[in-house]
């Protein structure tokens, strides 16, 4: 399979966690978000995504899998060991509530188009981008705050889908400096998967288009 | 069952289309979303959803279910039958591509919140809050245009998750007055669903709370 993926993009860090944890080896294909006015907008990169965006998952025959939640259900369906998933229906909605917090309420407002919007169309200045994006982290991670465990990934000692979305969304929290001291668990949940193999070798920092 | 909702909230109406295809029959509460600076921030509705947001799903053991994609993928998982997704892994996650495009790179803009920071934060005219959804709403649209079948609902002659995102979606623009011509696909499953009973009886202008 082939990953189309950038090295910043949180999207496609949730997708290389996956990978990772599941132990699928696949080719990557760096699509550049900033040079040229971002590869993702050409007509060749539209050809395979014609949305224009990472991450996509082009499979062995060819099918192009587009969008990060529905790539990650798939990888979930298709390659269930290990699962990253409980079986219980209720807890499986309690998990895909953390993601869907992180994956709807909280990313879309920091991806790259929403922020440009307000420097470009608005005339915002960076400070008022930052707060924009502090405003709907906090929120979000507020929320998240109160639904993760005392100890160990968000869920219990296995990464799950949960924390598939949640490293992702620290790393960005960094990245704009957002104040973590108040979420505890959350930052619990950063300290143990950076020690985590999978998770570090999904880490931005380390991916051969890193700059 | 209780469920949580506002008539005019659109992940409510996802959920609401998607117990009324399933015919489950469930209490609906209502939280005003406009009224008392908005009843889904008052003490007593955190109680139940930390998170200050509907959709809200109460189980019969009182188990509180939040974040339509998660309700939504509970109900597929706990009531099969009619199922809203097929069996072939690479056709959910097609079918959840379409879904997540709403569900992550439209409905989060123009959710109340970022509108309202718009406003109120960066003193933007309701001209300039209608560009912006007409913005993400085009950049959505044009892509699930390329993704979906030629008739029927999006994927065939049955509705499917992705008609329980897309239903809800095309009824916010037609709310924001975003032009639809260019959608054709789009616009008929619009058409078909209006015919539809459970569509119908989901729909915002039938709800109790409807103003």
């Amino acid at each position: 399979m082939k990953l189309y993926t950038y090295w910043r993009s949180t999207s496609s860090y949730r997708v290389r966690i996956g990978l990772a944890l599941k132990n699928i080896e696949v080719e990557h294909c760096h699509v550049h978000l900033v040079r040229n006015g971002g590869e993702q907008k050409a007509d060749s990169y539209r050809a395979i995504n014609p949305q224009g965006r990472v991450p996509a998952l082009a499979l062995d025959d060819g099918t192009v899998l587009t969008q990060s939640p529905a790539i990650l259900e798939y990888l979930e369906e298709a390659y269930p060991d290990p699962n990253l998933l409980p079986s219980d229906p209720v807890k499986r909605a309690k998990l895909r509530s953390v993601a869907a917090i992180i994956g709807c309420d909280i990313h879309p407002l920091h991806n790259v188009g929403p922020p440009n919007h307000l420097r470009k169309e608005f005339g915002r200045s960076e400070a008022d981008v930052g707060s924009w994006i502090s405003t709907w982290l906090g929120q979000g991670f507020a929320a998240i705050e109160t639904m993760i465990g005392d100890d160990g990934f968000c869920f219990g000692a296995e990464p799950s889908l949960a924390d598939v979305y949640l490293v992702p969304q620290l790393y960005a929290a960094r990245r704009f400096d957002v104040p973590l001291a108040g979420y505890p668990r959350i930052v619990r949940v950063e300290r143990i998967a950076a020690e985590h193999p999978a998770f570090r070798k999904a880490h931005p920092s380390r991916q051969p288009d890193a700059e």
